[in-house]
C-alpha cells in the first residue's frame, strides 16, 4: 500500500536492534485518515471471506481494527491483556509472549463476543515473531470459530511471523513488508 | 444522544457497586457504525473550539477518539499506561488513580506529540471520579497546550467527575449522563 510506504519512509524511525519506531501516525500518535484508508484496504482484500468479527489486541491494534471492521460492517472485538475487574465471567485465555517488552501477557476474550460458526479476521499494527497473531487464532480455535485470515499493518518479513503463519495454514495480508534496515533506511519487500 | 441511550438500555447490565458493564458495545467488543456516530456528534459539538489534537488513554479511550479526530480532522494520541521500550524520550508524565482497579497507574505522552498553543479536546469512554480525565488535562498543562473540553461517552452523573472538571473550568459534554441505577435499570439524567 503506497501511501502507507511513503509514511513509513518519511516518518519511520529506524532503532538499534531492528525498531521501526512508526509512532507519530500508528501507535501514539494516531493520523485517522490513513487508518480509514488502511482499514478499508483490508476489507476490500477480504471482501470475499464472509467475515462475521474483526478481532485484535489491545492497544495499538484496536484503532486499525476499527477502521477495517466499519468497512467490513462487522463488530470488532479486542482482547485484553489484563482481566478487568469487570470480566468475572467465562473468558477464553491464552498467553502471548512480548519481544518487546520481554513479559508474557495473559490474554483474555469474554466467551459470548466470540461464538462457533463465526468467520474471524485477525487484525494487528505489526507482525514481528507472530506470538499476537497465533495467539489470537488460538482464541478463536477455542471459540470453535474460524479464522479467515491475519492482516497486518507493517509485517517485518525477516523475522518468523510470516513464515509461522503461513506453516498454520492462514491467509496473511500485509499492507507493508519491511524486508531489512540499510543504514537507517527501511527496504520494503 | 438517543441512539446511545437506547443501546445502553437495551445492552447494558447494571451490576453490584454501580457499576454498570457496556462490553457489547463500547469497551471489548465494539460497535463501528455507533462508534462512528458518536464521534460525529463530538466533532459538532466541538466543531467552533478550534481543536488541533484528540488526546485520550489507552485502551477503551482509543476507538471513540478515533471516529472524533476522524471527523474533526485531526491527529488523536492516546496516552499509555506503561511506558513502552521504545519510548526512551522525554515525556510528560502524569499519574491516575483507577478505583475499578484500585491501582495507580504511571501515563505518559511523548512530549514531540503536544506542542504548545495546541488546542487539545480530551476524550474518553467514561466519566466517574474524573482521575483519568484530568489526569490527562494535567498532562495537557505541562504542555503549555490548552484544553478546550472534554468528551465523555457514559457520565455516571451521581459520582464527582463532572463537579471536578466544572470547579476546573473546563467545559464538558457527554452523550449519555446516568442519573443512577434503579432495580437494575438505567436512569438517564
Amino acid at each position: 500500500m503506497n501511501r502507507l510506504k511513503e509514511k513509513i519512509r518519511r516518518e519511520g524511525i529506524v532503532q538499534e536492534g531492528n525498531i521501526l519506531k512508526v509512532d507519530s501516525f500508528l501507535n501514539h500518535q494516531i493520523d485517522p485518515v490513513l487508518m480509514m484508508d488502511m482499514g478499508r484496504e483490508f476489507a476490500e482484500r477480504f471482501a470475499t471471506a464472509q467475515v462475521t468479527k474483526v478481532l485484535t489486541i489491545e492497544s495499538s491494534g484496536i484503532a486499525i481494527a476499527l477502521t477495517t471492521a466499519l468497512h467490513l460492517h462487522v463488530p470488532l472485538v479486542f482482547a485484553r491483556k489484563k482481566r478487568s475487574e469487570l470480566m468475572k465471567e467465562e473468558v477464553f485465555i491464552t498467553h502471548i509472549y512480548s519481544f518487546t517488552k520481554k513479559e508474557t501477557s495473559e490474554v483474555s476474550v469474554l466467551r459470548r463476543f466470540i461464538g462457533p460458526g463465526e468467520r474471524v479476521l485477525i487484525i494487528d499494527d505489526f507482525l514481528a515473531n507472530g506470538e499476537a497473531a497465533l495467539g489470537l487464532a488460538d482464541i478463536v480455535k477455542q471459540a470453535g470459530a474460524t479464522v479467515v485470515g491475519i492482516g497486518i499493518v507493517i509485517e517485518k518479513a525477516f523475522q518468523p511471523g510470516g513464515q509461522k503463519i503461513a506453516e498454520a495454514g492462514i491467509r496473511l495480508e500485509s499492507l507493508a513488508k519491511i524486508q531489512s534496515f540499510q543504514n537507517g533506511e527501511v527496504v520494503f519487500a
